[in-house]
């Protein structure tokens, strides 16, 4: 792993590192189609510009996706990211 | 996932969120045998103290298991974990 790759990933995982971030992370990931829009995040225990907040923090760690559709953005996870991340995980870097 | 899920599964990605954390736990995770002592790693670009500083962090924050063998302390990754992390990075919470 390469100093740069390290930078990279760590963003990533200091943006999960916060419990509301956490929880709205897998309510997008576990909603039904794979995406979800502020509008459809009530249970999380935070008002909804705070909701709005946090998901442009997870998008701009290169965790989210977002599409404006309408008066909505819809946010999903991004893929190739979940593959890095997962890889990192579970059996460390592909070289030293 | 509940409230008290999220704040541990966000310890643990905290501490994943500084890039020299992440290069370290990722060659523990990497290393032969599957565990490392801070006698293994040379190459994260830190004194030997501030490795096993981090080390403790990881250990603290849930991310690694150690086992003192003599002079020094060996750190595996714990493997249940992984489990769990990687089952909200990929596919969210297994219940609301």
């Amino acid at each position: 792993m390469t100093a740069e790759e390290a930078e990279t990933a760590a963003r990533m995982f200091k943006a999960l590192g916060d419990p509301v971030r956490l929880r709205l992370f897998s309510t997008v990931a576990s909603h039904p189609g794979g995406e979800a829009c502020v509008c459809d995040i009530s249970d999380v225990g935070v008002s909804q510009p705070t909701v709005s907040h946090h998901l442009k923090k997870l998008k701009e760690a290169g965790l989210l996706l977002s599409e404006r559709r309408g008066t909505w953005v819809y946010y999903r996870v991004a893929p190739s990211v979940l593959a890095a991340m997962g890889q990192i995980l579970t059996t460390g870097p592909a070289a030293a």
